[in-house]
């Protein structure tokens, strides 16, 4: 086994674990600007959408799938570092109920607000604050599916790199830009680049239905408790609302997200882009 | 304090507490036909809904909010059994982060299919299973929010009396028309009442936006690694996809619940009935 060339960590006071273990927390995010991820599927979307891989950990005690197993030589082959960590290790960095015995650290990519290129026809999200990982990552997911192009990030507490947002996200987060500024920059980059700013809000003053989409368009979206601030609803050239039935005041904000996202992105002209689904 | 006249337990080894305890596992809940609920907003919207409601249970070191007080002692003058409960033994009967000291057993409520009927232009929602019950709570809110008039149960592990569907469903479980029974069955009904099934997949014919909606319509949906089963696509006078932009080859399925039957929703006549939102 090719994996075997890496050295065996099962010290928990080795400090390559501690690294990886450190990645679980926004501190040690924020402070390598790095992140975990755990699983076949998410290296192999990391990997094909070139995200920076800075090194691999392996328990090839559990690697026993092919593909995951020379997606691993691979990146060996191509010089990454990496460890091979004793199962017990391996477990404490993976939320999945299934380990798939190999993950890497990757480094975090943000788009500079001013290299942002918007064409025509983009549509775009905001995130003012998402408090639940696992709703920041199903959006993300959601995103991607709906042809968002880029995703500002308002918030310095809303981390798209926390493990369940990552996990959530299925594969998204890589493919996905990502830019972080204030919600200032954020409204004076939509005001020079000319994108309508649609606002969504239980107390919109239009029906989502009937929303006249202006290209380029961005959607921006509040926290699930407080929604958006009174910043960015000022500043918005549309504020819509789901009307909702029955007792239910409020949708999951993801669920809002993907009910917003495909309304707006099925306006969209040169719709042929889309992939026909075939299988 | 009203609450005081229930009695103290404290032993984890007291019968009540062991039978709230049991309430929490499928089997208790299948056993007795009755489920657990914890926090003022549930127990509300449950009496609202009248709901049977069984007994309650009180931790007064927490319930300090002025209306889940007089919530429970309403109930306790209907006569409504109770107990008090340690924090300790409290806390092991909820998910919550911040409990907040009142909770229920509440009788499961399921309509025979034989008696459910069937509007012209209803909306109802078919889960074939759904593994996650987070989502399935999402879905149950979601469902609710979109105006569907009932949901069909098509597995029996898929449980929307389990604790955390409870929680993700925000109250809408209680307004909801349940109805459990077999595809078979379900097949049966849709065709002796004329209701059109809409099946959701990946390889569905037809992109959502194109369905032309015939009332009385439902949506199936099928689980989230499985899809549906070939009885139902067989079944289906239409199956429907959500066509994916990017790499992403499917959605959530709360999410999918979400764009699809909004879209339904909106394509029905007289949604003069939609309450508007003034806040």
């Amino acid at each position: 086994m090719h994996e075997k060339k890496y050295d065996l960590v099962s010290d928990s006071r080795d400090s390559r674990y501690l690294t990886l273990r450190s990645l679980q927390t926004p501190q040690g995010r924020s402070r390598t600007g790095c992140y975990v991820i755990e699983g076949i599927r998410h290296l192999s979307r990391a990997v094909e959408a070139r995200s920076a891989v800075q090194s691999i950990f392996i328990d090839p005690s559990v690697l026993s799938n092919h593909y995951g197993r020379k997606l691993a030589r691979k990146l060996r082959k191509q010089g990454v570092p990496g460890v091979r960590l004793s199962c017990d290790l391996y477990r404490t960095l993976t939320m999945a109920s299934e380990p798939q015995g190999v993950g890497a650290v990757i480094r975090q990519e943000w788009i500079p607000i001013n290299r942002v290129a918007v064409p025509r026809n983009s549509l775009w999200l905001a995130i003012e604050s998402i408090e639940s990982p696992g709703n920041l990552g199903t959006i993300l997911r959601t995103a991607e599916a709906s042809g968002v192009r880029g995703v500002f990030v308002l918030a310095d507490e809303c981390d798209p790199h926390d493990p369940a947002a990552i996990r959530a996200s299925m594969g998204s987060l890589f493919s996905q830009q990502l830019i972080r500024c204030s919600v200032h920059e954020f409204i004076a980059w939509a005001r020079a680049k000319g994108v309508t700013i649609v606002a969504s809000t239980p107390m919109g003053l239009m029906n989502y239905k009937d929303l006249p989409c202006r290209w380029p368009v961005v959607l921006a979206l509040g926290s699930e408790k407080r929604g958006l601030s009174e910043q960015i609803l000022d500043a918005a050239h549309f504020t819509v609302r789901i009307p909702m039935h029955g007792l239910c005041d409020s949708l999951n904000v993801a669920v809002a997200a993907g009910v917003l996202l495909f309304e707006m992105s099925s306006q969209r002209r040169g719709e042929g882009d889309v992939k026909q689904r075939t299988r």
